[in-house]
């Protein structure tokens, strides 16, 4: 709700034991994965070598019909991929799976995450005479791994090779003509499982709520660094790469993945909740009900709420109805937008003391009209509380948060916010209780957002920024619409 | 989410102070009354005299665009509808509103409710040799006030005169040249209430979520058998028809209305909340969480586990994404279809014993998958318990309830409809705290569906079920596709 | 192409033997008729009773695809229309055919004419309280019929006293649950004609050509008054309103009809030629070649090269990818428009002194451009024939002509109109050759666009005018977007 | 009409002297090549080095809307291209212009024509490691300029250093973000020229008919293997290639291109009709009336006519209304197919001995549904001539006929053909003849489609076939949907 934070995509891949319509798992998959991004939808169908794709702008259910499925055909395996993209980046071309032709044959890509070496690696192929159709590294990816494809026997060889020129986070689903390959960075910052079905189908996707989707149980994660090979003869792990010390995204709990997944055996739904308790033990209140923003406050409001013993309430209704093409009140203020999505259920509130729990505060704007919202419906104070901690550095990995010039907490204290979006006091989620969230240590964590300690070497100036900045100093590399 | 209850339409109306985009205002209450009707929507401005109208079968997202509301224009009056139909009955030419020309200019209509003459009143019309183009009560409204508006000197004369005539549900929104007026039939079946914005405007809505939505603050019900003219010298209400004993639908708030509204003084939030403690009082469970099934087992859910002492648990996740047009898996069982849309949280209910709340039990075909995946998660006893009393006989008012034949509880005991559903126990609430739910001694409701009781004669045989056995005995009367 | 003058509809209708694809016939035979009007396009399926109604606004392969197709299904009989409307009156709840629903049982109308007493008999209707949804003269006839009906035995009773109160010119096809009737006014301002297909199924199009197009033979027009009435026991005749004088519109000759129609004995195609053979008779130029604007200039063109001798060259080439979608120029000259359309070849002009012929001039202003491409080529000498008379008059019967004030011809001598559109000399076939274009005496035909000659009474004002005037003088009558 | 027998692509090209809108330029102009190409549509906009990319399946009218020329916005550059492609290979990523990103910025290709060679260029590329995503020789031009690139000090430098490795048909438009190229294979199997318009721009395209469609006139051909670079400093013809034998595709003056363009000094209207005139020299009928089909029969049937001295008569009406939307009848003979596109005007025919001149006969199947209209429209005798020689050979050079298999002419003399069609006689146009009909000694022409000399070497197995036999071989080369 509150949200210009977004992960970028999220990806799946199926190798049944037999021809069937792998497509519709794979739709249904996507659909449960569709939390991670919004802007395009995908997938490639491989039916004994032939690879059909369908692939478009807009949410799983524009981009598949009754029709494109069927047209897809059946297969024995597939994979899809949804994808998330910043204005400007998200036409029709950048939409993944991305399919290449080379020398060995076909292979289909769907990757998450984001390389921090892209640059150097693309103009060292542009100086071998090399084409891009796209800015993304999904193509990149694709040459490296077409690169040493010339030199190796087997497309997994070849996708070892190129793990070991990539850096930075990528969770990769390979298709060749008779194999599946997943395939995780060696620090793991994006989450990746993998699982099976009754039918003995394997699964893999970003996130265990896919497989539960499509009737399949988790097995486990794929390790950072691991590559798993999927085949008729069954499954091969390679870990030449792992070891490597860990740097999973912590925001993948507070607000990307889906509250019913499971990573690295918590729920998300439960480190949520935990992250409530901790603001309960740091921010005691005196008040008379905790209502959450919904959807993605609800939770860590009603972790706060069993640990203070102060009463849950429901305190706004979400229009389930809002959708991509809903046409937004122009020249009107931010107040009605948020009104016609959210609206505040009055007796929940009114003469009340509330406690107010959202998943972060990025640029404090949209929490303004809620704060409105709660004390026009007789709120008598309203306390702010954010289950993730401040937002102070921005991330190279992934998430797409909104410039260090838009973040609010790089320019006021906490003092200053609450007076800004109108609470009575304002207060994130410590750095330390954070780190445990998930019941762990939190050494497995990257927090960087958070804590400014980045997992890689040099990043300071990541190579999509300088990229970007290339981009647009030279008029050749400006980006097409 | 189990429903095959539906209610039938949401209607909405403004009348503005001076010429403005009233079209948009329309836009966001139809909106916020999505929920009343997903089949079709209109909206009719009135441009000084001047109607435009657009309307279609779809989503209001889907009917209306940037483009449609441009060309729509400016006004100082529009109304709006959005509808529910039963298949086959939802095409293009049964969306509201209505627009007719008759001798003395243009009328607009929106209905919400259902006539239990209009078999009568349309044989009597077709006799004179009046035709129609749909089988809607609402054309026969139309007619009804036509007919006597050529004998009157107002439309509000007419509309009068007409309520004389017309028997059963009716909440109407009727907009002339000049005009905007609200109608209620005196037992008052369906909501309607109206309110005001800061800039002067007035505003019908079938609920004070619409209201509020567009930024307007609700003033009072309609009451049953009022009518209010608004124009451009004010307000003025006429109670010819006030004063018989009032039948509000029950079901409203137990599961038609949206529970941020406020109807006669009570939320509807607050009525399933109640409903919940009064379910907390009758079956008192030895359990370990109360889960809701979203969205709307969740406020009764909720009232349960406030007054039982026993935790409240997030159990399972709704897919938001999911829509009109998400594909069906086909030739599969229910399960995976409810699974695609609700996935349960594990970590929520594993190892407990739970207490399952949902609005209602209608045929038990949804509530099967639901208890499964309860039990598949570790759920070491699932108790079921209905918000509602149980259905045992038809609506003959505008809610769309699955015949006899289907209604579970008419064929079956309790105990058997938990061996049905899966079930450690089920249980429903009593008619006797169904009837206070509001706070009330509930004198002023329809409970038919629950007790047979019904506030108008001759129930035994609705004119819509005669209508529909002439029809499908008679060629001619058949409906078109 | 120079065309601001368009007639009304084209009306289609089969009556089959046994129960089949009627829709598919009826599809094909719209677009055989296409030419008559691309606004709007509708069939009506009866299966046995059972009325199944497609129409929208756009071109018949616009609003008929595969799936609606089949979703109309089967039946022993269709209707179908193709609509043209002027901006403004073009919504969708103009399309025909038009469906209602009676005392009787169901009716479908498809209508192609215009009346002259409309207005009084929708003055007549609205006082005894009817409701009109449309403006449309298709409604009012409904009601007339629906008004005979409920005092008559058959259907075609009704129709046929309908006759006796509706004036003016129509060309109508009515289907009952198990009759289709054609209809046609006294006068026979509009064709109308029957035929048959091997299979016995009884066909009734607006042209012959729609007849041939779906594999039927003509077998003879529909008379002026005459009723025919297609039941399963065969045909029935009535020509109880036959015998008063005749009044074809001439100009369906001319311009409407298409050329492979054979109306009356002489096909379009032979009388345009004729109208090319008078125009060589009536203006001896001393030229080198002869060319016609695509595509209703080309025969007269052929006519005029036969008559004299002068070599018939193809001078233009339409653009035959031009459709409905296509988008204009903007801020540009009408010059351009026309190049996109329609381009010289320049092989054939170049050097050569032109007589160039068209269907007709309205406003002048498409003529311009083409002069000036004939002249941009190389053509020494520009003489521009018009295979029409002038037009002086509005006319009352459908065919919609500009208002007087935009007629060029009324206000210009014709050297006047040759230096306004840049040609050497201007010539319009003469009165007396346009009465014998069809190889008769002319008595039969309407020519009171040329010739100011009205067939029915009190032509002075029509009823559509007056109409028209009371819309715009009241708000209450403006007409809807 | 009767063709199976489609020419690949149309390009166009625009260098403006300053911003405009290049993009509505580009519009008109595809929409004057769209016989070209049906299958697909795109423009490129270069806006002072940011490209602007807007490309899909369908027809110009279905793939541009107003709102998305206006977001591909103005520049000082574009270009364009339809495609023809056959079943199968159509999908959205063949879609041209391609642009690619390579070491030295952007570029983008439009490509009309065929190479011989591009399977070994394809595999050399793949063994280096390259990746392809679409199977179409323009991605291998694309790579094979970007190979030069990489070495070369301009784009001018690395399209004439790829010329020399390229080989077979190709007529191709090049934009870089500052300059504008055209070039065209040293045989010049493919039309490409190039025009200026008023205002300074310069234009390429592949027919002239798009240059006038856009108010340009035509300056000259590209001579077969030059390179003609347009910069802000002017026009450089590079003519590196220039002086091999030519072998212009005289199958582009029968059939392919459009009869207003000029190609080297001749209007295809005028080759066509000469074709006519030499048939009429070939073939001395007693007939009393010469009729063509419509469109490319109609310029040869009037040149028989001419030279015959047998009037010319306009045997037939075609649709103007068929699209590509148009639902084929089912289960039925392809006499209604070819009906509902074709009607005789029977007056025309009637009674009378017809010539009949048609394009060419490739299969045979859809020639004879159209004699037996004329047939069954009385004709007493129907003889055929076709304006183009025998189709007897394979093409490699882009026009796609179809294989030998389905060639008539293959397995069947003259007689056996008039037979199979139903016709009296059949006669084609001799070799000698076609050779001439452009004015010239035909030294200049490629006919080997007709007399099986190619130009070029090797041409016995093409790589193109050999590229699909691998494919269909080869799972892993399987076509995509």
């Amino acid at each position: 709700m509150t949200g210009h934070i977004h992960e970028e995509c999220g990806v799946f891949g199926i190798f049944a034991k037999e021809r069937q319509k792998v497509a519709s798992t794979a739709y249904y998959a996507l659909f449960a994965l569709q939390h991670r991004g919004q802007e395009s939808a995908g997938i490639v169908v491989n039916d004994d070598g032939v690879f059909n794709t369908h692939k478009d702008v807009g949410l799983v259910n524009d981009v598949f019909s009754q029709e494109t499925l069927e047209k897809l055909g059946e297969g024995n395996m597939a994979i899809g991929h949804v994808r998330y993209g910043t204005t400007g980046t998200g036409g029709r071309e950048n939409a993944q799976p991305i399919v290449v032709n080379h020398l060995k044959g076909n292979m289909a890509l769907a990757h998450n995450g984001n390389l921090i070496n892209s640059y150097e690696l693309r103009t060292e192929l542009e100086n071998e005479g090399s084409i891009f159709h796209t800015t993304s590294d999904t193509e990149v990816i694709s040459y490296m791994i077409t690169k040493e494809r010339v030199r190796t026997r087997s497309i997994e060889e070849a996708v070892l090779a190129a793990m070991g020129r990539i850096k930075g986070a990528y969770s990769l689903v390979v298709m060749s003509p008779s194999k599946l390959i997943a395939a995780r960075d060696p620090q793991g910052f994006r989450p990746l499982c993998y699982g099976q079905r009754e039918d003995g189908s394997w699964l893999i996707a970003s996130e265990s709520c896919a497989i539960s989707a499509v009737g399949g149980h988790k097995i486990r994660e794929v390790e950072p660094g691991e590559m798993i090979v999927f085949t008729k003869d069954g499954i091969k792990s390679c870990r030449d790469y792992c070891g490597q010390k860990k740097a999973f995204c912590v925001f993948e709990y507070f607000y990307t993945a889906r509250p019913d997944s499971e990573i690295d055996g918590c729920y998300v739904h439960d480190a949520r909740l935990q992250a409530g308790r901790f603001l309960a033990e740091e921010y005691k209140i005196d008040a008379d009900v905790v209502v959450g923003v919904p959807d993605s406050g609800l939770d860590a409001a009603m972790g706060y709420a069993q640990a203070s013993g102060i009463p849950y309430g429901i305190g706004f209704l979400k229009n389930k109805y809002i959708g991509r093409t809903f046409i937004a009140p122009d020249q009107k203020m931010r107040e009605d937008r948020v009104r016609i999505k959210l609206n505040v259920i009055a007796s929940e509130v009114k003469g009340k003391r509330v406690i107010l729990v959202d998943d972060s505060i990025v640029r404090g704007t949209t929490s303004i009209p809620i704060v409105k919202q709660l004390r026009d419906a007789g709120a008598t104070e309203v306390h702010f509380l954010s289950s993730a901690p401040k937002f102070l550095n921005p991330c190279y990995y992934g998430t797409d948060i909104a410039s260090r010039d838009n973040l609010i907490a790089c320019h006021h204290t906490t003092e200053e916010i609450a007076k800004i979006i109108g609470a009575d006091s304002v207060g994130y989620l410590s750095l330390e209780h954070a780190r445990h969230i998930a019941g762990t240590d939190g050494s497995e964590f990257c927090m960087a957002c958070f804590d400014g300690v980045y997992p890689t070497e040099e990043p300071v100036e990541t190579d999509k920024s300088r990229f970007e900045r290339h981009i647009s100093d030279n008029p050749k590399f400006r980006k097409n619409a």
